[in-house]
């Protein structure tokens, strides 16, 4: 599509029902804010631009937008709240640039696809001025009804004004448009705000449009996709549709999810074929799975990338910068944070990798910790490759183990360990014949002593 | 509502479709015994005072809503079970203290709430005799259904007895009543056992009141107040209705759910507004979470106080008398237990801290373990503003660590350092060159002939 | 039934929509390859041969099958793909043995019952030649429809070929079957395959069998039973299909499972009654509970035993030959593999205890690690009874702790412990006045130089 395109997201409301001190477009979904969701369906539709018509927060929404958008967003501040054609026209400057087609959208509806803001456009490039998307909810009251006639769209009747007849009409509209930039200041200019509310309503141009003769069109979307938020209440029924649709994406793509109900995808999960993920899996931002691996029950990956054939968990973490090879294995109670683990390398147990490199083959026992932090700065920990780390060792870094270096268990490591050596950092043990049966005895006694000095105070 | 309310609750029911060993109103529902919701209940619209009718287990069952209650209640043993009249006149003696109102609930109707006791009390005070309340089933089947007629209720029609233009009416008594104390005790009196089974049906006093000109009247509430418990399959179904209540309030006052079917609260769970929950939660009894706060992914919570702005988990427990400080962390795999955890304190990696003080802005290095316990006695461990505890530290109780201290990685600690000091308790690290390439070959060496062995065993 | 009876299980299909380098029937359905459920099935059904019929991956399939059902199981391959009677036909080695009944079943439909198909063959018994067992979909679109009448089925219509009248019957063929074994072959090899894709249907024998006087009936199974698995979003259906029945099964028998929807059973998971599961617990294959004992939220078994009145959890991990005894404990991070756990005796915290023994009534303190692998080979640890094991105990296998004995906390275990004594093996502490201090302005002062070099990176 080479017709250029403006994306204007209307994302100025209040949302005190959110109850937050957070913007409301700045609540989330799959761990991204609801407002970069519909930035991105913008974007992936061919939008080269979008304007933000923003009220509270603006700063903290704007930067947030650009996070993904980059440079080609704009803020436009809506100061007095006087209903959507209102809104959208406090993107003028915007609008002025001259664009092929524009887009108005909302903060507040994060599962819009790019596929049906293109067939928007599709109808624009067919003929159409405007174009409203429409939708079927399962209960109609309340929204507008969309009256089509010879193909076109003859009207948006509003729920309080329609008939009987025109209130059995399921067709509504769900407030987004796709209008063709030549008409569409000249259509706002036309709203007036002569109703109950006082308001610009973003509706009339349909009527308006189609009095000057041009056409209008609309085409109908998912409900699910226009599915607005409110309350955190809508909030966790938007996240809900979007995870069901993205498990039902992963499993048609041939991954396996035991229970799909129980995992939790972030907006840019990638997973291959022929990955088993359990029950009970959060996935945060920033992850990729290869194919073959398993993530057990209860494992907690973000930022991390899982290669070929690895297992992870149950119960494991992979923080931001967990790089794991072919084959390599993290087990349970185990946290890697930015760490490269090499192909089939085991940690395996209660084990803390944090700013660390671990060589291919290595083992790492159960219980290590790498001491990463010093109270100011991280430091790093180097593991060669077929090393074996005994249980119980901290390493305190910057520290590096040669290849083939063992360690004995229970050692603290605080110096470089050469290839193929040994290292040891533990005191000798020492058996006492007879005093673990004194200090038993000595500390039943103290017990019994505690015990009656309480009675004793109960009673006084 | 200066009347006074005396509330009986029927709860003698053998329960036997539960199959358990356990009374049947003590299985719990959101951490608490159902017959204590009920009592709860009660209280809550102005008891002063809760008659049990109880069978099995009576004493467990009465402590059980001791606990709640106070004294305000006492014990009524049916011995026999002839019916529901029968058993609400085994509180004969509770009944002659003379109420204005009595309320007759079930202890296996866990979810009857204030709102709707208060409405039935109210419709005694508004001129009825008898206030039955109502609910609509999702089918009748099997319910006495209630007929009205100018605004009172003339008879509960069993389904047995009804005929088929009346098993149309889908309004069904849910055995929960208010009385009039003066009617009471004479309404109870007159109901007969000439019927198929030979018991005392409560309801027959609907139609006795009626034939003494008393008024009767019903009021509705919705049909999961008053669920009853069965088997175990309707405990779960109960609990279901019961989280899926809380988790809407919750939301809708202000609390992120990101996941709310994977979130589970206790009776007495208290949460702020602008506190996110992610998904698989579980609060167990007792707890508390100020505004701001972050309860990540697989974490268990129970009698613990979270701080404004705390994060905690994932993979976080926080167990009875975890009291947190403003802007405190408690990271994965940790374990916090009657402990107080200072102002940006940090308790990031597999840790367990019990019995223990942390300082403001201490921080607890991974696998950091108070051993707190001698075999007989539980110790403390005081540490204070500003520590630094190196990772894989044992810290022997009772032991203090001053303000400012250090304690290098891998140390145990069981004298008191000082402010300011730094402690090691820990071996010096010895490397020996080459060594660790003989163990590697030594033990590949033993593997290789235990194969053997077990391959001759197998061939002999 | 002293019939003899064979079951055919066809799993020749490609699966291909199942995007999987595996065979489809050997995707697992509660940790159990599907075609291992349908061959358990025809076990318990009576079946004393299972002959399947197999494409790609047979090898594989056959061993698989072979786990459960021994050596009563022949494969027979199908190397086009001409249509279900053909498939059947591919085991004519096996038919020709001759039986009483014979079923034909399918490797993809996991969820069928040995009561279901106990009817189909009832039917045989009492005269009938085929038997069809047909369910009764939520849209019976694209079924074949049974046709009844007389109490004999009288034909199997295709969707495409039925009439507006017959589309309307909502009794669909599921494809199982049960056959005389005296006449299948002869059905069989009449079958033709005039048809548009010109292959082989097993259906036509109905037709058949009525031409040659046979008697035809049908049997109704519930839908679930005969839902069938083509993807990975019906195999998780299935999935939950299977859970759901067992979780219910659960609770009528005795155990409280307080989230029903959170927990997750293997083929075989044994619970006793009285037994409470929290939420979110995952049972792996080989698990068996006794009465009394908690499954606190956040748990992983597998392979395990777990005795009466034990406390699992939360977030513990029990793995293959893992055995607790009475009353014992494992909690928080812990993980236990092939190991005994004695009366009593307690592993509470942030533990590994692997390939080892521990005595009734020991306490194992947190952070305690069995060391049971030295790179090459797994080694044993035997602790007694009545042990105490201090916190951050690195225990090196092979070793020994005997009855009583005492170990103080951060010690490494390397030799044998006599019963009662003590051992020790770790430095002593060393306080060094304002050290810390001095540690801590020296890394601050790093961090701030580290800072200022960025600073000045940045800027050149």
């Amino acid at each position: 599509m080479a017709r250029t395109c403006l994306s204007i997201i209307l994302a100025a409301g209040e949302g005190s029902r959110m109850k937050s001190r957070r913007a409301k477009v700045l609540h989330e979904v799959a761990g991204l804010a609801m407002i970069r969701h519909v930035a991105k369906a913008a974007a992936a539709t061919g939008s080269s631009h979008i304007a933000l018509v923003l009220g509270r927060d603006h700063e903290e929404v704007e930067a947030s937008v650009q996070k993904t958008q980059g440079e080609g967003v704009s803020t436009h501040l809506q100061m007095e709240r006087l209903g959507t054609a209102h809104a959208v026209l406090a993107a003028r400057a915007a609008l002025e640039e001259g664009w092929d087609d524009v887009l108005i959208l909302y903060g507040d509806t994060p599962l819009i696809r790019p596929e049906t803001l293109t067939r928007a456009r599709a109808s624009l490039l067919a003929g159409a001025d405007v174009c409203v998307v429409g939708f079927r909810p399962s209960d109609p009251t309340g929204y507008g009804r969309l009256i089509e006639g010879g193909g076109e769209l003859l009207a948006i009747r509003e729920h309080k004004d329609a008939s009987d007849t025109e209130r059995l009409i399921g067709y509504c509209n769900s407030g987004v448009m796709a209008v063709r930039g030549g008409v569409l200041l000249d259509l706002l200019e036309k709203v007036g705000n002569d109703n109950s509310k006082g308001e610009y309503y973003l509706t009339d141009i349909v009527a308006i449009a189609r009095a000057k003769g041009q056409t209008v069109r609309a085409i109908e979307a998912p409900a699910d996709e226009v599915a607005g938020v409110n309350s955190r209440v809508e909030l966790a029924y938007v996240e809900a549709l979007w995870q069901s649709r993205r498990r039902r994406e992963m499993m048609l793509a041939g991954v396996t999810l035991v229970a799909p109900d129980t995992v939790f995808f972030s907006h840019d999960t990638e997973i291959a074929a022929d990955v088993v993920v359990e029950p009970n899996v959060v996935f945060g931002p920033g992850v990729s799975v290869l194919a073959g691996a398993v993530i057990h029950a209860f494992s907690h990956l973000e930022g991390a990338r899982v290669g070929v054939g690895c297992a992870i968990g149950p119960f494991a973490r992979l923080r931001p910068g967990a790089t794991l090879a072919t084959d390599a294995k993290v087990g349970n109670f185990c946290e890697i944070k930015n760490a490269e683990v090499g192909e089939g390398a085991k940690v395996n147990h209660l084990t803390y990798i944090g700013d660390a490199t671990v060589g291919a083959k290595s083992n790492i026992g159960a219980g290590t910790i790498t001491c990463n932090y010093d109270g100011a700065l991280k430091h790093h920990t180097e593991i060669g490759a077929g090393v074996f780390v005994g249980s119980n060792t901290a390493l305190v870094a910057p520290v590096s183990v040669g290849d083939g270096a063992y360690i004995a268990s229970g050692s603290v490591i605080t110096e470089n360990i050469p290839a193929d050596a040994l290292a040891l950092g533990r005191a000798r043990q020492v058996n006492k014949d007879d005093r673990g049966r004194l200090i038993r005895e000595r500390n039943a006694a103290a017990k019994a002593e505690r015990k009656r000095r309480e009675a004793e105070a109960k009673e006084a």
